[in-house]
């Protein structure tokens, strides 16, 4: 099985991690072979799946601060996570505030739910304008839904002050972290309800996600079916995390996940934010100024995700990337990367951008190659 | 990493298949360490991913007899499509029709919706009175949807005679094919809608499952957000396989399905079939007629799956199943195997049964220290 150049720069790592701690896919492998279905019998390969997404859920709770295992909710997706968490909650009747910010994961749900929509804008290097957030509630308004960190512009939004606001105006703020949570700090104090993914800065493996709710919620029942207990119920329990947990869990990919966040908790994300935060600064320094590169977000703030999205003039974003690839083995993401309110606002929407999405795994050596690549394309 | 007992005789394949061809984990692995986002990118990664998710498409498609790839969307779970697949088809002011013998992965999602629901009764074998069926359509009967395979008594209903009757008065018939594909022959022209798991007959890893379509149906859509094309639209589109498929896939998983079922295709499924019956009739034959042992089930058909549940007196299901385990370290299903009607109409509902489920991968002698160990408990 030989798939791929074994001497790839992967700089994707905001699609999902390529390079994971290795215990994270012998884990799985494991899991495979080892694993009975959770949760539905008392045999040791039917007790150590259960006991292992118990781990994974206490290693999750442990990452944002919570002390509530039972508090995370396994999906298959952060996609997952808001559609659930969103269709479960919100109301036609209701106004929601979201942000120019926003994957279409959040979007679309919120689209769906036939809400009434506001929009908080962002000015030109892709902050948003949290100071709007007042003049856009009105009396139905209920949700605020927003992303913790843009995927586009790497800039992290400051959720903590938005949680004040919420709280202090009774609004439920239901918090994307697919590009926060394990790439920097994330608070279980700073939102209401947490979606999040697994195989990106996680280190875990596709097909993971999950919900972390800091509360009781009165969702709606999106998805049902057999959980292995309470059968004769005409539905499962609305408790967590059995509301959005049916069928049969990925227990494999979450014994997996389980190992990528306490590769997280035993290294300390410190460290990890640390790293990514220079080699996301060495590859800005080398770049910055260069004629015909037009670098987008906000660097000169205290904490942002490891994010160079940029354009290089006479390139198209895809035409970039593919250069990138072919002569430089350079991987990188074209295009509008499913935030088209964002790439609009930026004037970005034609041709896109090239995302440099960098990760603890990535080394100094590799920034170094990508720079150079960059400045022979950029001179010509 | 050790959990479990190695010399664990494993009974319980209807749950989940605990020994899977070799390659389906390696398979995993290998995945996870080298896939990139499917469908995201050009470069080898993701290709890498887009390809091999495309290629347990075909495998998946070649196992019912489709010639087209894209008419299977994959899911987490059978319970995932049938949630997606009932949802998205059946309104409030729908008759549906279903029988007795249902999972609650089909019932649930049916109470959910709301509809009118009728259910098709079974004889004291369990198996379906098909006869019935007529007599249960009224003007608004818009829907069938039941198991292809009970997975309390193995028997396996007649499909085609029921598709022909649908067909007949515009019924649209959606089959679960949880317990039957991968173990018997499924046909694609026995149904207009299939729902499948990964994990148990197919040998895929937990985490998978989809939706075969056997032409264009007008789906609601249940689940929205990135799919990496189309950026710009309000939701994604709602052509096969995107309508189910939106954010990250799970393609290591899918990966190792394909293998999973490219083992099965590759051996062929009557070599499958026959190993298991025999497997299923040696253990049938040595304990039927035992003192205080009642075998629940259709045991004269001409094709049924590779299961056979029970009851000792003297014992409830979870008594028998742990001593089973505890003595002589065989893993089986106790309890109602989440379908409360079926045991209810056997009037198992109380101490539940004991399910015995056999794979490919299980061996004579492993059968006759089954029988052995029923033959000691029954004469207590």
């Amino acid at each position: 099985m030989g798939f791929g150049r074994i001497c790839m720069i992967y700089f994707d790592n905001s699609a999902t991690t390529l390079k994971k701690p290795s215990e994270v896919a012998e884990a799985v492998r494991y899991a495979i072979n080892h694993f009975g279905n959770a949760g539905r019998s008392f045999y040791d390969a039917s007790a150590a799946a259960s006991r292992e997404i118990y781990a994974a859920r206490a290693e999750i709770a442990k990452l944002i601060g919570s002390d509530e295992p039972l508090s995370v909710a396994f999906t298959s997706s952060a996609t997952e996570s808001l559609n659930l968490v969103i269709a479960g909650l919100v109301r036609e009747s209701d106004h929601v505030i979201s942000t120019v910010l926003e994957h279409n994961s959040v979007l679309r749900p919120l689209y769906l739910s036939g809400c009434e929509l506001s929009f908080m804008d962002c000015d030109e290097l892709g902050s948003p304008d949290i100071g709007s957030l007042k003049s856009l509630i009105n009396a139905k308004t209920k949700f605020l839904v927003c992303t913790h960190g843009s995927n586009v512009t790497g800039n992290v939004t400051d959720v903590r002050s938005l949680y004040e606001f919420c709280m202090a105006n009774e609004i439920t703020m239901i918090l994307d972290i697919a590009q926060t949570f394990g790439s920097i700090p994330v608070d279980f104090d700073t939102a209401d309800i947490f979606c999040f993914t697994g195989h990106k800065s996680l280190f875990g493996p596709q097909g993971t996600g999950g919900i972390i709710t800091t509360r009781d919620f009165d969702f709606d029942i999106m998805k049902t079916g057999g959980a292995g207990h309470g059968s004769f119920q005409h539905f499962q329990s609305k408790n967590m995390p059995d509301i959005f947990e049916v069928g049969t869990l990925n227990s494999p990919g979450l014994y997996g996940l389980q190992k990528g966040v306490r590769y997280i908790n035993e290294l300390g994300i410190d460290k990890i934010l640390e790293k990514t935060t220079r080699l996301m600064n060495l590859f800005y320094d080398g770049i910055v100024g260069l004629e015909n590169v037009k670098i987008y977000g906000a660097f000169s703030e205290s904490i942002r995700l490891p994010i160079v999205s940029l354009a290089v003039a006479g390139f198209t974003s895809p035409e970039l990337a593919e250069r990138l690839y072919k002569d430089f083995d350079i991987a990188t993401r074209a295009g509008i990367h499913c935030a088209p309110l964002l790439h609009k606002r930026l004037d970005t929407a034609d041709s896109g951008l090239v995302r440099f999405s960098f990760s603890y795994f990535n080394t100094e050596d590799e920034v170094e190659s990508g720079i150079s690549a960059l400045r022979e394309i950029a001179h010509g």
